[in-house]
């Protein structure tokens, strides 16, 4: 059995955290990453425009030999799924099934809570996802703090204040629909990073809900759906592509992917 | 004379502001605004990238029949004002030279804080400019105040927080070098709509210094630069166009502009 090349897409540095997840799944894959930073962020643009977009990427990396292709941006996966699938031959796992089926797992009374941008959430794709396995789920848009999470304001007051904000809205919401979540997904790749703070900020606002993370939950749908390698010892090995600052991507990137990007090629999408 | 038609381009709704400042400057003109929005925010990228964008933008708006260009967006002005120039036949006024003249009139001392976005402040264009003038400006990027601004939260404690960081950073930073700011310079076409927190800001951490807003001076430059209209009473109008969602623009946009904008016509620029 060849060793697969995975193709990873997100609309920046986010999907890293997939990408982190994903590197000791499969011994020997080859993963290409990119991060359409030059447009980014997705998170507030119109589904037109997102999907438009995401086609470019997913047909660049299925050009670059990609076995299969991960979209590792929340946001493009509620709004361009479909047209990613019908643009390029090669199989396509988005971040939303994943995500949704691990917050099932988490949320023993079947009610969740999915924390994400404002297009993904418009989009209610965590919702009718949640829905089909039987899974109440609320969803909330966060605008802030994709932004915060760039500024590395991590564990940072204003970041719990903001969360505190966001989660406190959320709360009452739901319980003006007598609703508790019990599991609370992060519904964009940005989040992970305030894995720790959304936890205790709940705490702090006496919700019992367990932090579920989506970037976990799709390298290892990703890593089941290969087949096992024959020569588990190849080394893993990845290369990234961005559409705006090579220099800026291995910077900011090195925080999502938690170790150095030795190399960035810079990519020109046209847009 | 001819009633002039006058191009103003921004990476998004940021530069509304401009225009709301031109609207009564020049009876009679008629105004053509691009928002970029499909390829917001440009704050956080690369020279060549805003460069690009912002050469398409000045030619699309060249093309429409401008006399004379406004780029109403700061980060386009620092990192692309002589590619846009070169790309097309029509004078074109940037926000960054009518805003170090504004802030050079109100610095007593000579000495100015810039607060900008993180590209803007790499460019060093307001140093560069203002030091032309014999003013000292010191940079602060806010990475955070363009997206609290599109979330709406202007009178908000988080905002107040954020601005306390930003603006005690600076205000330190400053001292350590023996500098006073006596005039704070909104380098950020949004920033007009959070002014009176910025000066409220200032003067709970004991600045004295007076806030300078480029939209306006902006405005004042390109009238004087127009020969004045012979039929005064001809209706001032104004069209715009928008990259992404015409519902979002006209939607967010009109609290920059603070009226309502009746039409906006969508715009592929290829991106």
């Amino acid at each position: 059995v060849p060793h697969p090349t995975i193709g990873v897409f997100d609309s920046g540095f986010g999907g890293l955290t997939v990408l982190r997840a994903l590197l000791p799944k499969h011994p020997g894959a080859h993963y290409i990453y990119l991060g359409d930073t030059a447009r980014l962020p997705y998170g507030a643009k119109s589904q037109a425009t997102i999907a438009r977009y995401a086609v470019e990427s997913a047909r660049f990396l299925a050009t670059q030999g990609a076995d299969h292709l991960v979209i590792a941006c929340n946001t493009a996966t509620a709004l361009a799924l479909p047209e990613i699938r019908a643009a390029i031959p090669i199989p396509v796992t988005g971040v939303i099934a994943p995500g949704a089926n691990a917050a099932h797992a988490a949320a023993t009374n079947a009610t969740a809570l999915v924390l994400a941008t404002s297009a993904t959430v418009q989009s209610h794709a965590y919702r009718e996802t949640c829905a089909a396995l039987g899974l109440r789920a609320y969803e909330k848009a966060c605008p802030l703090l994709v932004p915060i999470v760039e500024e590395g304001w991590i564990d940072h007051p204003v970041t719990r204040d903001v969360l505190r904000i966001y989660l406190r809205e959320a709360l009452d919401e739901m319980a003006a629909e007598n609703l508790t979540p019990s599991a609370v997904l992060l519904g964009c790749t940005h989040y992970p990073l305030i894995a720790e703070v959304v936890a205790e900020t709940l705490r702090e606002l006496h919700s019992t809900a367990t932090v579920v993370d989506s970037a976990e939950a799709t390298a290892r749908a990703v890593a089941a759906s290969l087949t096992p390698s024959s020569q588990p010892d190849t080394p893993t090995t990845f290369t990234c592509y961005a559409t705006d600052s090579i220099e800026k991507f291995a910077r900011l990137g090195s925080h999502f992917l938690r170790q150095p990007i030795p190399e960035v090629h810079l990519l020109d999408l046209g847009g």
